[in-house]
C-alpha cells in the first residue's frame, strides 16, 4: 500500500502514453517542460548511475513538501537539503511541479490533462471531465498508481474498512426505506451517489479545506447541492445501456 | 487533532440535544437502546470510579474494530480482550453500534438521525438530508467532534495541505478558462463543487470501496454524474439570498 518505488520515472514512460481509453484524451505523463534538461529535447531516458542523486532529491523533497506545502517549498531549499545544486534539481525534474509530481509519484500531469479537457465543445465539457477522470483513475497504466497515491494521502486502509462497513452500510440501510418503491439494488446505487457527493463535500470543506467550499453559506450549500441529491434519489437517472459493461 | 478524551459520554449528553439547528431535526446522541442497562430506564448519568473500566473497554475495542472491521468484531471478543464480562460492555455501551460510536467518539447516532430524516414529505428529502448534514457537521456541539473524527479517519493534515495547495488550486486554475465568461469567484465556486463530487467519487469507489459505486460501469458513471457536473459548471445554480450569511 505504502510502496515508495519510483515506478513512474518521468523520463522513461513511453508506455504511459498508451494509457488513453475509449473516448478520453490520453493522460500524458511527460509534460513538455519536464523534458527540458541539459540536452535540449533529447528523450533517451534514464541515465544509469545518477538515479541515486535523483532519489536523494526526492527523499529531501517529500518531507519538505509535506511540512511546508507546495507553495512554501522552494527548489533552492530542497537542493540545499539534498546537498546538490538547484540546477541539478531542475535537470532531473524540470520545475517544482515536475518535482512535486515525482515526489507524489503522480503518473500523469494534471495541468496538461486538464488543459486538454477544456478544449473543444463546451456542451461536452462535463462528459469530457468524467471520461478523462476515469481514463486516469482506471487506465491500465495510470490507474494503479493513482489509486495507490490517494490511499497514501487519505490515510490507512483500516479506517476505510470501518467507514465502508459502518457508515456506508448504515447510511444505505437507513435511507433505503425512503426509496422502497424502487428495486433494492437501484436504491443502493442512488444512495451511494448521494454518499459520494456528501463525502466529497465533507472532505473538501472540512478536511482538505478548499476555500470556495469553506466560504459557502448554509443557504448556498442547500441551493447548490439539493438538485444533485434530488436527482440521485428521486429523479430519472438516465438511460443506461446495460449491454456495455466496459468496467473491468 | 487526535484528542482521545471521552467528551461524548453516552449517558450524560443533555447539551448535545441542543445541537439542532435551524430547520434540521436534532442530532440525538442518546439512542433509546443505548439507555438500556442494569437499571431499566434510569438516566442518572456517570458513575464515578467506573470510567477506568469503560476506558479499558474502549482501548480494547478501537484496534479490534480497526483491524477486523465493524462486522468482524464481536462484543464477546472485545470483552475478552478487555478482561471484562460481555454484560459489562453492554451495560456501558448498549450494543455493538453504541460501542463503535463511542470508540469513534461519534457525538451523534447516525441511524437515529437518518431515520428521522426519511420521515415526512418525500419532495423535501434532499433538502432535509443537507440541512441535517450541516447541523451535525457544523452544529455548535457536534461539529467539532465530527470534523475531528473525519480528520482522524482520513489521515494526516500534512497531506491535505498538499491536496489543497496543489490539486485544489491546480484543478481550479486549469479548468477556469472554460468558465471565463463568469466572475472569477463564481468560477472557483463552480469548479470546487465539481471537485467535491469527484473527490467523493474517488474516495467512495477507490478508497472506501462502497459496493454500489464499485459496480458501476463507466457508462453508468457518465450517465449519473454528467448532469451534476453540467449544472455545477454551466447551468444556473439557483437564487442565493446573499443577505443571509448564516454560515459562522
Amino acid at each position: 500500500m505504502n510502496q515508495q518505488n519510483e515506478s513512474a520515472e518521468p523520463r522513461a514512460t513511453s508506455n504511459t502514453e498508451s494509457a488513453s481509453q475509449a473516448s478520453a484524451p490520453p493522460p500524458a505523463a511527460n509534460s513538455p517542460e519536464q523534458q527540458g534538461g541539459d540536452s535540449g529535447k533529447r528523450r533517451v531516458g534514464r541515465r544509469a548511475g545518477r538515479s541515486a542523486t535523483r532519489e536523494e532529491i526526492l527523499n529531501a523533497a517529500r518531507p519538505m513538501f509535506a511540512e511546508r506545502g507546495f507553495a512554501g517549498t522552494s527548489i533552492r531549499a530542497i537542493a540545499r537539503e539534498a546537498k546538490v545544486d538547484p540546477a541539478l534539481v531542475m535537470h532531473y525534474f524540470g520545475d517544482k511541479e515536475g518535482l512535486f509530481r515525482s515526489a507524489l509519484e503522480l503518473p500523469v500531469n494534471p495541468r496538461e490533462i486538464l488543459s486538454k479537457v477544456i478544449e473543444g465543445d463546451r456542451e461536452k465539457l462535463p462528459e469530457r471531465i468524467i471520461t478523462t477522470f476515469l481514463a486516469v483513475w482506471e487506465g491500465p497504466v495510470t490507474g494503479e498508481a493513482m489509486q495507490a497515491i490517494v490511499r497514501r494521502v487519505f490515510g490507512e486502509p483500516d479506517s476505510f474498512n470501518l467507514v465502508r462497513d459502518f457508515m456506508g452500510e448504515l447510511i444505505i440501510e437507513s435511507l433505503s426505506p425512503a426509496l422502497k418503491d424502487v428495486p433494492e439494488e437501484e436504491a443502493r446505487a442512488r444512495i451511494s451517489l448521494v454518499v459520494s457527493q456528501m463525502l466529497g463535500f465533507v472532505l473538501g470543506r472540512y478536511v482538505v479545506g478548499l476555500d470556495s467550499l469553506q466560504r459557502m453559506t448554509h443557504e448556498e450549500i442547500v441551493t447548490y447541492l439539493e438538485p444533485t441529491l434530488r436527482r440521485y434519489l428521486l429523479a430519472d437517472l438516465g438511460d443506461i445501456d446495460t449491454s456495455a459493461g466496459e468496467h473491468s
